[in-house]
């Protein structure tokens, strides 16, 4: 299934979709590989700023999307709900790495579960929710507490809602407006972690240290590595991952979350890019997540991901941002700070990497 | 002498005269600190692959540099031949950071050396040439070999002729091209290290540990760190970075070049810059060079230079980039390209480190 590419030839202009702080640290590391970048943006775009060229312009703008494409060597993306119009256009004329089945997958909370389940993989109960009657016939099936999530287009906590015994179902419905959604059982977990892990053009697969991740109101807050996870679950994460990318013969990074539950492991989600979770491999690692992606998607070889000090990660979300002059004082603090201007309750404003062992 | 001065605020643009390698590297740095770059450069500009504005014109043109010095809010160097006129049209609009009378010192091999000597510091025994005449006087006072270079200018081992016994005084001097020199004598040095220090708005001063340097042809090729000296000779050499940063009231990054002899510490040279030969704190040190130029020009705490790695760097000069796809395949191996098309002889295309232990 594996291509054999031609590496992008140094000089070689890659495309990102979506302007965001993982486009920024992509673009930063693009640099490192002599290659320039080309942001794709709607908004405003803090990626702009490290890197050679910007177009601002929603999805809609086909004409923009064609010049972007045009302009490029290949597209990459930051960011997994580019829609479908617009990925075709960009695909008629350059590579998008990585492919197209893997974001349909990942776009739909339902085809992704079934995916997982299909290689053999465990994920949490879930039941498709259209309606109210779904919705009183899947709390019946799975049990209470048990989490309302849109199929789509749900991040950071958002397009979710906690179900806890005595829930008013008909209000909880209501709030989805509608959406297309999906009911997932409870999971008692010990923990959380995630493997961030690559795979290349020719096929080899590398994977970085799972890290420990703790969530607040959906939203990461920590990674530790490492996991504090015995030897066999740890090989049995990565063995995880590397099932699931040769799946889908990917081309880049990926993140995936898994629950370490008594039963083992279970996939709780994977992200089609580089993910909040590996952010810690930039001072952990020679090579980190974003320029193991950009050599994937490159065609290079994929690099060393050795961890070589152990690392806490700890996202600067919100008024977080407000400590950044005392993070600024501390020792064995790498400080990651994304330029978006104010901050608002819940955005991710940044982050630090306290390096815990030399 | 300390300004007491409010931090740059988050976002503030800070502009970098010049484009090459170490202003793109100062561009990531401000980027991870939530600043934006602008860069003059009147040639092409690898820096602006990961800057949000570049300005393409000659240092003559006093229209540009006022645009330009009016679009930032601080402005700092990765050059130190920027001409006078062009830092005057600057310096009445924004702050440039390190200040002018560093540039001034470090512009003139002379002017430098009576600097350092004046501070009670050791440099090779020099003389003024500005004919033949006076060089026949100098290689009679400084015996041969020596060398002889132009004062100004002179980067990367051009503008100077290494002059054995025997050597023809008369073709030597016609080489210079009537330029001011100076003829600096032969000193029998163990090996050449260089310290990495920085000084902040308020005074602070920061050292990172010794590099030892290996050159060849007048290019930097290597530094290993730790450099194999005593823990006394280490100390002097900071203590004499620090000297030299707080007599000048310093603020930024300076690169300070010591020749290790018998009779101790000989200072080479100062680069009132961020310098090659600190590129190892890249992958060595949580803050690195860059960004601890840029927290001392934006007027931050400087930040943890402590090294938890031993790194060699080493320069990929020419056509050592040919070894690019090797080196992509080697473990523990920090790649950093500087985006510059095709190679020359001579010409920096970038550098790696690597990481000796964990």
């Amino acid at each position: 299934m594996s291509e054999t590419v031609k590496p992008l030839a140094p000089g070689a202009v890659i495309g990102i979709l979506g302007g965001g702080q993982l486009g920024r640290m992509l673009s930063v590391a693009a640099s490192r590989l002599g290659y320039v970048t080309h942001i794709f943006e709607p908004g405003p775009a803090p990626a702009g700023h490290v890197s050679a060229r910007v177009t601002t312009a929603p999805y809609e703008d086909l004409d923009a999307l064609r010049a972007f494409a045009e302009s490029v060597d290949i597209v990459t993306y930051e960011f997994e709900n580019v829609p479908t119009a617009a990925l075709d256009v960009i695909e008629a004329i350059r590579p998008i790495r990585p492919n197209r089945r893997t974001l349909a997958i990942s776009q739909d909370r339902i085809i992704e579960k079934q995916f997982l389940n299909g290689l053999g993989l465990k994920t949490a109960p879930f039941a498709q929710v259209d309606g109210l009657a779904d919705l009183e016939a899947a709390v019946a099936s799975l049990g209470l507490p048990s989490i309302l999530k849109t199929t789509r287009f749900g991040y950071d906590g958002k397009g979710q809602i906690r179900l806890t015994p005595g829930a008013d179902l008909a209000a909880a419905w209501e709030s989805m407006a509608g959406a297309p959604s999906v009911l997932e059982g409870f999971v008692a977990f010990e923990r959380e972690i995630s493997v961030i892990a690559a795979r290349g053009v020719d096929g080899q697969v590398a994977a970085y240290d799972p890290g420990e991740n703790v969530h607040r109101e959906g939203i990461l807050r920590t990674t530790t590595v490492p996991a504090r996870i015995s030897p066999a679950l740890r090989s049995d994460a990565v063995l995880i991952a590397a099932r699931i990318l040769n799946a889908l013969d990917y081309v880049g990074v990926m993140g995936v979350e898994l629950f370490v539950t008594r039963e083992g492991l279970l996939v709780n989600e994977i992200a089609p890019r580089v993910h909040n979770s590996g952010h810690w491999t930039q001072q952990g690692c020679v090579v980190d997540q974003f320029e193991q992606h950009i050599r994937a998607v490159a065609g290079l070889p994929l690099g060393d991901g050795t961890r070589y000090v152990d690392v806490v990660m700890e996202n600067l979300i919100g008024a977080d941002i407000e400590r950044v002059p005392d993070l600024l004082r501390e020792s064995s603090v790498a400080l990651h700070l994304y330029g978006k201007g104010a901050w608002r309750e819940g955005r991710k404003m940044g982050h630090v990497n306290r390096i815990v062992k030399g």
